[in-house]
């Protein structure tokens, strides 16, 4: 797509990773000063790849510290403080950063976090990268990418499918339903992370993640650090989302498995915890949904009245 | 300068800061994780304002990392562990990005850190945002920005001027000596982060910055902390400065007082204590020397022959 072909986020990764002496990767780090443990984890929002058209500077920042709280929420981690280091670029008016503070401020109450610092640049674009340090509460723990057992049930915190919807709408001007619009679009502009429901899940689930790579890209790498083949039998696809596909001649998988940035937690529990988890879901006004199941052996694969195909696991890459 | 005007970065800072409830300064923040304190810095590097021409990418991925390690020294925090969130241009290769992660390598060497995690992005422009977390050492303090009593001696790491100096080279083609362009280059492109020095200099010192904002900049935030004046008896003229300003046509405070990203340490101390902390200076290969005094009073001041001047504050500002 771009005549400029450089190395890819993922090789950069790669190459970083091994020159620290990093081998095992989670979502969020967790590092020991003195006899506790802490986590840690930072999200980078460049205004180029993460802001659509019709974002408005308060969301933009909101958004800055939904990534990480995300993040911190599927492991079982609770946020508890942020830094934010802002590029700005040159000739912003005042009100544009009263906005972006107003943001924060939100952020702040809505995940009950406090933003203690900061660093102001100058730049060529906006960039807001939020350092997020959190706890593993009390009685609880964290929950890795691996763990997922033979026969797990694979659940999701709510359905898929909304936020590519919202992209088309605001960016291509697909067509939708009044309603549908609405939720679509405030997928987009206003993610929710579910922090509530990962923190309570953290009991029982045997392995998490967010999914905001994209739900495919999610369900490969958990299948993946678990040594398990994810078998999907039900597919959370949103209300109205099929309708949608239809009238704007899309793909239906396309918009529930490849879109990225939904915030919601993919995780794996055990049969017997089922009813714990639902009452957890309706508790914290999610919608989980089970969607499949753990086997023996490796891969991702979509069971339906057609049989058993595999599901890509490719997503957004940075830089590729 | 630019016909663009906007905001500036103090007036950015102050609008942020007043929304977040955040009422003091100061260079690393502390928060309180079950019982203990941990320290947090946040700084992020832009290609555009923080990277000179000359800068090999190993050198850029170092300073990264020693911009929040002077901070933390500064205030007599051990620096731990790291996060790097990267913003990188399309179509870079794999030797740069090689090069990147050997000076992320070289900095964990160096000031015995550790690299946990980071994020990776697609920019504009290069960005690197170092997120550290450290701790005060078991027997030490933190150390402020105010507390610099009347009779305190002003203290400064090692001498000024070098690093303007090196800029002045690197992106003017001023004239130098040999021996003095080395020199001057060098602390451009290799800044050494007084880390030791900061970290046992911490036990004797009232008040203490990190002289990265320039040094005027940095006397007048902690004469205005601590609600005294401070009066620059002695001039820390690195070697050749005064021949370098001379050869080329500068100003000696200018390069003094008015640079930038020295990472040397200001520090006030009592009297008392003058001896332990020169011998604390040859422990760790510093040059400190002592420039003045703290009075009564407000302002910064410079004392020499031909009277008493005020020694303006400004410096640098980003957006401005």
């Amino acid at each position: 797509m771009n005549g400029n072909v450089g190395v890819g986020e993922r090789r950069v990764i790669e190459i970083i990773s091994s020159s620290i002496g990093k081998r095992c990767y989670d979502d969020v780090e967790l590092v020991r000063v003195n006899n506790i443990e802490v986590a840690l984890k930072c999200d980078m929002l460049v205004e180029g790849t993460d802001v659509p058209r019709g974002m408005e500077p308060w969301q933009i920042a909101r958004k800055s510290i939904v990534a990480p709280v995300s993040d911190m929420a599927s492991k079982g981690v609770r946020p508890l403080y942020a830094l934010t280091s802002l590029a700005l670029p040159k000739g912003l008016d005042e009100g544009y950063v009263r906005s972006i503070a107003r943001g924060f401020r939100r952020a702040e109450m809505e995940f009950n976090i406090k933003i203690v610092g900061g660093d102001t640049n100058e730049g060529k674009e906006l960039i807001i990268d939020c350092c997020m340090l959190g706890m593993v509460e009390e009685g609880s723990r964290f929950v890795k990418r691996s763990g997922a057992s033979n026969g797990d049930l694979i659940l999701v915190s709510g359905p898929f499918g909304y936020t590519k919807a919202g992209l088309k709408i605001l960016l291509e001007g697909a067509k939708a339903e009044p309603t549908f619009r609405a939720r679509a679009i405030r997928s987009v502009l206003m993610p929710k992370p579910r922090l509530r429901f990962g923190l309570m899940l953290a009991r029982y689930a045997t392995s998490t993640m967010d999914s905001s790579d994209g739900l495919a890209y999610t369900l490969h790498e958990m299948s993946n650090a678990s040594g398990k083949r994810f078998i999907i039998e039900h597919k959370p696809i949103g209300r109205g989302v099929e309708r949608f596909a239809r009238d704007n001649s899309l793909s239906i998988d396309d918009l529930v498995f490849y879109a990225g940035e939904e915030y919601e937690i993919v995780a794996t529990i055990r049969r017997e915890h089922l009813d714990e988890v639902m009452s957890i879901s309706r508790l914290t006004g999610c919608n989980a949904m089970i969607i499949g199941r753990v086997h023996e052996g490796t891969g991702v694969y979509i069971k339906d009245e057609y049989g058993e195909r595999e599901l890509k696991g490719y997503g957004w890459e940075h830089l590729a």
